[in-house]
């Protein structure tokens, strides 16, 4: 078993770098919080004997090496980055876990035959960046790296250049490193294991994901003097997407969802109507046809919606993944060590997009899950308790020692 | 007759200082660009022989003097700030109409017995800090002036910190000033007088208007992981809000509008559910009754909306002012001036607020138009021909001078 106490003391020592305002975290992705998170991590990391290397998109790979020079190494990770109101747990969980293991094989004095890497991935929230899983896209081949290094946030500022001034653009070719496996242990972000009071989700699947970010182009008028049958109303354009997206989602019940949490209103003064509306549509599923036709229907949707009001409409997909299947063999070692350490457990469908559902392309991967309160997420307020994250460990412990073999 | 060319020219030189993206302006008020146009203001000012007032909103009074010392001065006035995108003439050319009057004056040798002052009030537009026309509601004491100073723009910044820092903050009380007749020469900012053919819109009233914020509370949460029926979307309330906006303002036909111009979601991330979501409603018509009943029903109709999602919801007006009707002797004076100077004119309501509704309340005001292409304002394509502009303030010049009597 892992140490719980010196993990939660870990996860509450990381929780100091880039406060939120309420309870939670601020340290996006390239910021100087980010920055600060490295560099505690790393210096977790060589405390504990590893050596790290770093690659092109800045993400991290702490080693412990193994008994067999040729063996490849099994990777565990997940991401320190968080939401602009994120919570403690969120990736931090997952990345501080694969850690507290190396801590406890140092202690236990155990020796593997598999190397074992702890993996901090680059922007996986997204949040700062579109898309979601952006170093674990760009390592799996599915995102080119002038694409990356191209991303933009609400500032204008690019990836390539931020990850150059917060010193951690490494030398590595990005997906170069080739994995005998990958695991990675996260929150569920959801609300089934604790409805159901279980301690493990054993992760099954990841839905699919398209985000499509919509620019409605108005005309700019006044909103006094400017007459109702006048106008090119990219705002009620937008209201109406927004409720069609909402129906779209309701629509493809059970098991899809749909909503926006990103808005840009131009010029955004009181007495203008919009001349340009720019937005953020995130829609899920993991029946992947399901997911598809989701997409389409709300493509032809809005553009109609847009032309009755004589506004311009253009959609573009920022971010987007395939439904995935986890390595079955993963799977059955994750939930047999559940089993044998008597957490109770049960299968899951991951609700949210992870770097597991990348690494899966190129290596059998698969995750294992603890409840959240309430199921929130992405929210300052995110809370789990000591033991559920300990048993969660525990099981990566198990699963991951199993397929790095002593 | 005034000097047109004159007037063209001082309009083109204004429009350099706080340059848009796209032709048009940028000088929002109490900005670096704000502070320069008034300094070129006060420079030609200056050059006409007027001696500079200025009080402690920032307002300023450029007086001519007039032959009867105890004779209550005639203002004529207008803004020089602008929208964020905003055009070259709304408002400048009211301001800069005033000046073209001085100096065709001056030209011509002409003396009136009462002084002639041409005024710049401080944040007419709204655009930084709400409410709109917020200096001439101060000086006509609906507004109080340490309301005035703790309005906030979105960074946070005060007007009243803004108005020091930008070196403009003057000693006068405002309101002190007594006046013998208000007139205010604007851009239509409407389609009517273009449609209709006319040169000149001889403004009889000026419909009124609710800014209303609304500050809508749902739960952060993630967008992906959190099934359909668990969230609490304010983003899905605005949509339901703005939407109901459109219908209020329909079935408020003729003569009213209804429209959202401001939109903020926070945390404003792709993959988080908003937990709030700030945006202004903006209804108007020149019916009191009408308008305290459109703002009712949105307030109530908004407040069932958000009940239904669980959404929280609070309204708070930012902005308001009743319809107004000018003074009939002054508006008389408008429309002959037109019909002796041989423009084609019309009635016409002003659907836009200007500092003549605050100035009616406390001396008899009134209105000039000139018409403006395609009926758009606050947009940096705002377009008038030199022909219109010379119309109006020929007309303006008249009504003027036989108020402040020759
Ligand atoms: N786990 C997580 O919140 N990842 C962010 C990407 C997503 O939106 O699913
Ligand atoms: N004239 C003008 O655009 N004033 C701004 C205040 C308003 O929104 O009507």
């Amino acid at each position: 078993r892992i140490n719980g106490e010196r993990l939660w003391d870990s996860l509450m020592e990381m929780a100091k770098v880039g406060p939120g305002i309420a309870g939670g975290n601020n340290r996006q992705t390239l910021t100087d919080s980010d920055r600060e998170g490295r560099d505690l991590f790393k210096s977790w990391c060589e405390a504990a004997g590893m050596m790290l290397g770093v690659d092109k998109m800045g993400t991290m790979f702490a080693t412990r090496p193994g008994t067999d020079p040729d063996a490849l190494p099994v990777y565990v990770g997940s991401h320190l980055d968080t939401q602009p109101t994120g919570g403690k747990y969120d990736g931090v969980l997952g990345v501080l876990s694969g850690l507290e293991i190396i801590r406890s094989m140092n202690d236990l004095g155990i020796r593997t035959k598999h190397p074992i890497v702890v993996t901090n991935w680059t922007n996986e929230e997204g949040a700062r960046f579109a898309p979601a899983m952006l170093a674990s896209g760009v390592f799996a081949g599915a995102i080119p790296l002038e694409y990356a290094y191209d991303r933009k946030d609400p500032d204008g500022k690019s990836f390539g250049d931020e990850l150059k001034r917060i010193g951690w653009l490494g030398d590595e070719e990005v997906g170069a490193r080739k994995m005998h496996a990958y695991f990675e242990y996260h929150i569920e972000q959801g609300p089934i294991l604790e409805a159901e009071a279980k301690q493990i989700g054993v992760v099954t699947h990841c839905q699919g994901l398209w985000w499509l970010e919509v620019t409605l182009t108005g005309r700019e008028a006044h909103t006094g003097s400017t007459p109702m049958n006048l106008r090119v109303n990219a705002g009620l354009a937008m209201a109406r997407i927004l409720e069609m997206v909402q129906t779209v989602a309701m629509d493809s019940q059970p098991g899809a969802v749909g909503g926006v949490g990103q808005m840009f209103f131009t010029p955004n003064s009181r007495n203008v109507l919009p001349g340009k509306v720019v937005f953020s549509i995130d829609i899920r599923t993991p029946d992947l046809a399901k997911l598809n036709g989701m997409r389409a229907r709300i493509e032809a949707e809005a553009a109609e919606i847009a032309e009755a009001l004589g506004v311009g409409c253009a959609i573009e997909p920022v971010g987007h993944f395939d439904p995935v299947t986890f390595d079955p063999t993963l799977v059955e070692r994750v939930r047999s060590a559940a089993e044998r350490l008597g957490y109770s457990h049960m299968n899951i469908i991951s609700g949210a997009g992870h770097d597991a559902c990348w690494a899966a392309k190129v290596a059998p991967a698969t995750m294992v899950m603890c409840p959240c309160v309430g199921g929130l997420s992405h929210n300052e307020a995110e809370e789990i308790s000591p033991e559920w994250a300990t048993a969660g460990a525990d099981v990566l412990f198990h699963a991951v020692l199993e397929t790095a073999e002593i």
